[in-house]
Parts: C-alpha cells; sequence; structure tokens
C-alpha cells in the first residue's frame, strides 16, 4: 500500500511474547495488538503505528513492519528500556490459555503521543490497552470517520468508569463472549449485545475463537462469520488483533463506506486474517501473503457458508 | 403432510423428562429422541416413528403427534410398563448439563420390530439409542436411499465394536464436537472428521450447539451453519433431535437429492427447527408452527450469513 492512503492509526502494544502450546514453544515470539493488527490490516490499507519498545525489540521485526509499507513514524524506542513481555500457555483445546507472566517494562510508563501527521486519520483502532490511554489518544485526534476499540476482562473489572468514559467515542467495538456478559452483567448474548450497545459504541462485534464472530449493527441486524476449521492451528496468539486488522484495513479502503454492509465484507476479511495469523507463530504466517492468496481463502469463506435458499411456502 | 410421502422414518427414544434450568423446571415433559425428530421433521415431509412407551405416557402427546401426522403404528405402549425417564439439569451457560437420573423402563427390553409397511422407507433415522439396536433396525430396512444416524459418548465408550458396525451402513452421523474427537482419537475437528468419514459415514455433521454446525460432506466439502443467537432460551432439551428432524425432513421432500447443495440447505432447515425447539419447554414452540412461520426463520438464517462478496485482486 502506498503511503497516500495511509489513513488508518492504530494505538496498542507492541511486545514479545514466550509462546508454549501443547505441540511446540518459542521464546522470543514477536508479537502485540498492535503489531498483528499492522500486519493483518497492512494488506488491505495503509497504517500507521503508536507504541513503545525498548532495546532489546528485534530490528528484524522493525523492519518486517517496515517492509510491509506501516508507517513507523509513531512508535518510540526507548534504546534502555525493555520491551512489553508476556509469557503464556495455551490449553489442549487451543483456545484456552493461562498467563504466566506479564512484563510491562516501557509500557508502564506509555503516554502516546501522536506524530502531528496522524492526528487527521480518517480510521482509528485502539488496541487492547489501559482505557485511560485509549481516551487520551481520541482526544488527539482530528476528527476520525470510524473509531474502533478492542479491551479485555482485566480492564472492565479495574478501569471500569475508564472504558465505558472511551465507549462514548466508539463505533466499533470488540470483544469475546464473557467479556460482553462481563461488561454488561447479562448471560444471554443478544441482551448483552443491546445493553453494550447503549454504552455507546453502535456496532458491536463479538469474538469467539474457533466458533468464529458475530456483528451487532447499528440497525439491528446481525451477522454470524464462522471461523475456517482448520487441520492444524499452530499459535491462537494475535487472531484477535489480526481479525481486527482485517475488519478495519477492508473498511478503510477507498470506497467502502463503513455501513451494514461493508461491515459484514468486513467481518469477513477479519476471518480470513484471523486464520492466516494462527497458522503459524508470531506473525510468520501474516507477513507473507499476497492479494491472491487473502483473495482464495475469502472465497473459501464463501465457500463455507453458501446455501441454496428452498421455500415450503407454495 | 399427506400419509403418501410418508417414506422418512425414525426409530428413537420416546421419553417423559424431568428438567431444571436455572430458570425453571417441569417435571413431566414429553421429550425423546423420537419424538423431537418427528415433530420437527412432521413440517416437511411424512414421518413414521417407531418406539415403544409405557402406560404413564400421556395420551395427550400421542394425540400431538398424531395431530402432526405422525404414522405411529410403529409405537409399542405396553400398558402395565412405565415409560423410559431422564432428569436432567442445565449451567448456567443452558448448553451443558449433568444427567441426575435415567430409568431405562420399558427401553431396556425394546426390540424394535418394524411394521412391514415401514421396511421400504426411503429414508431412516436412526436417533440416538444402543448401537445394536440401530443394527438390527438397518437390517430390517428393505433399501433405504439414505440413513442418518445420532450417537452419543455413552455408546462410544461401551459399545464402539456395536457401533462401528452399524457406521459402516451410514450416510449421514451427527455427533457433538467431544463426540468427534472421542470417536476419531484426534483432537482438531478437521482431522477427527475426516477419520470419523473413515468409519462408514461419507457425510458427517457436527453439531455445536449455540455455536451451530459443521457439515463435512461425501466431496471434502465443508459448510458452516450458524445458529440464531436468541434472545431467550426455554429449555435446550431435544435440539439436536429437532435439527436432525429437520435435516432429513428435507431431504425426503419430494424432488429433493440427498447431494452437496441439498445437504447445506438441510443444514438451515435443522438448525430452523432446532432455534424453535428451545423456545419451549418440550414440544411446546414445535407443535404450533406452520409453513410461513419456518420460512420466515429460514429467511433469518439467510440475513444471518449473508455477505457481499468483495476483491482485493484488480
Amino acid at each position: 500500500m502506498n503511503s497516500q492512503s495511509s489513513s488508518l492509526l492504530v494505538v496498542g502494544s507492541v511486545a514479545i511474547d514466550w509462546i508454549i502450546t501443547p505441540h511446540a514453544e518459542r521464546e522470543e515470539s514477536v508479537g502485540g495488538s498492535a503489531t498483528f493488527f499492522a500486519m493483518a490490516a497492512s494488506y488491505l490499507s495503509g497504517v500507521r503505528l503508536v507504541g513503545v519498545v525498548g532495546g532489546d525489540f528485534p530490528p528484524a521485526a522493525v523492519k518486517d513492519l517496515r517492509d510491509r509499507g506501516v508507517d513507523l513514524t509513531g512508535l518510540e524506542i526507548i534504546p534502555d528500556g525493555k520491551t512489553f513481555r508476556w509469557k503464556g500457555r495455551y490449553h489442549d483445546n487451543m483456545n484456552d490459555r493461562d498467563t504466566l507472566s506479564t512484563d510491562l517494562n516501557v509500557f508502564e510508563q506509555f503516554a502516546p503521543k501522536l506524530p502531528p501527521d496522524y492526528r487527521t486519520s480518517d480510521y482509528l483502532f485502539l488496541a487492547n490497552i489501559q482505557p485511560g490511554l485509549q481516551e487520551q489518544v481520541f482526544t488527539q485526534m482530528q476528527r476520525p470517520k470510524l473509531v474502533g476499540l478492542d479491551t479485555m476482562n482485566l480492564w472492565i473489572s479495574i478501569a471500569n468508569p475508564e472504558l465505558r468514559s472511551v465507549l462514548r467515542h466508539v463505533d466499533v467495538l470488540t470483544l469475546n463472549d464473557e467479556e460482553a456478559r462481563q461488561l454488561s452483567g447479562e448471560h444471554n448474548l443478544v441482551k448483552a449485545a443491546r445493553a453494550v450497545q447503549k454504552l455507546g459504541p453502535k456496532n458491536l462485534v463479538i469474538k469467539r475463537g474457533e466458533n468464529g464472530a458475530l456483528l451487532f449493527d447499528r440497525d439491528g441486524e446481525m451477522f454470524s462469520a464462522p471461523a475456517l476449521p482448520l487441520e492444524e492451528v499452530i499459535d491462537p496468539t494475535g487472531a484477535g488483533d489480526s481479525f481486527a486488522g482485517g475488519f478495519m484495513g477492508y473498511l478503510a479502503r477507498p470506497g467502502v463506506e463503513p455501513t451494514g454492509g461493508s461491515l459484514r465484507t468486513a467481518m469477513i476479511y477479519g476471518s480470513v486474517m484471523a486464520s492466516f495469523c494462527v497458522e503459524g507463530f508470531s506473525y510468520d504466517r501474516l507477513r507473507g501473503l499476497d492479494a491472491t492468496t487473502i483473495q482464495h481463502r475469502f472465497e473459501a469463506f464463501s465457500k463455507l457458508t453458501n446455501f441454496t435458499r428452498a421455500s415450503l411456502v407454495a
């Protein structure tokens, strides 16, 4: 993507993960919500990134992002600091996981400041960071056309007022089903979605891992995107962020208006990018894609869900 | 449905359940796999039922099935016996459940014998009963066009050779995901499906409750049918059997060939009937439907999954 179309901005974590799955382990796995988002979105739109890393962050990963055309003007490098690190172990089902350790490091003092030319970005994605920081970013923006936000159970628990504050500005919120229940206090998913929509986000995407994703849109319509059943899942880390990258990346394309129909197509591009993400550690699978390979998988989703209408009514 | 088109035969349990959900309880709830199957299928095809009940089985339930046009020639009533009874409690998520008690009663001595005119049925569904009995039924049939079968974790454990024997005759097997893993010994669902298909069933339907259902067909294609997110789930009992009823009922309709495309449409009719089933205790919601109401919900599934194709490739 050329830089003229770089109007999609992501703010989030850039990390070094230590991933343990039932089948394999990788100790220095480049990750972070902004990293996965940017890698995935880069195939659909130009992307600008805001984040922070330490001197231990591999230059090869910076190059990988640059090679994908990601604008890294907003990536702060603190030479004598250490990058945010997360260590996790996946269960046999490759869906549930335990956090073994989290070291915030340079992330602890992170106060995102947008480069001047980032502030006019039309599309903003606030990946999963402290909701107070998300709001700080939003207030630096001029007037984005569409704001997406991701969060997690931790912030719903310990930063609920800050989260509710930033949600007032959000057009599309992504959550998993447990988080939707936690935020709304409703167990039933449809009721939970309606309650969350009343907090501000007109559109809600509920991510369900290997069970796909559900969209509740501003018109009260629902859309169900399946996950592609895969023969091999290597590492689910970053699947949700890759989904968000494919989703926002499609919406940021020239000529696409973020309305009901486009949101559905965006859900499929999100699912496509998530399906690639889990096929490798880190962004291994995401970095070497091309438009034809992505389009081929989009067609696989078409095929997966396509059926012929029939009628019982004479 | 008129009796000329009654070429869909179901063999399974007819039961009285005691259902406890987090919200309500019903002590004498008519259930059983054949009951739910027949009620659901009756809107799409004629249905013949083989099963057994005791003198305690409510005549009103017999009338309900007759009113739906179900042929009950094959329903054995043992006046001084007691009907099969199951008692279960659903968890808060309305998906998992604990069996509190099972009393086989008249079912213990059940040796299904098909009335002569049943033996020429074109479509056979062997609902969840002991696999040895399922095979006994199959051997009484002349030459069905399509054989469907449902089973459960118990039979995979304690009657594995009998199950594998009857599976050789099966065209469509329905299982939930845990059962597919148990039967195949494969954790990955795609690999599990391929392994199960090698046991005989060319087509495999994996039921995932509130996450919909997956079809692996004889051509190696996959199809994902969503579940309709519902605002209120009253009682999930019978959802899988209602799915099978809608699925087989559609395939048994005149002019429908049980090939790839029709199997997909059948998956949606299955999902439609399952979605009605869970909206009431027993077959409360299933019994008062009509073609227009069913078709309306079919359209809701169309809307839920429909998206516009786009392309990244110039």
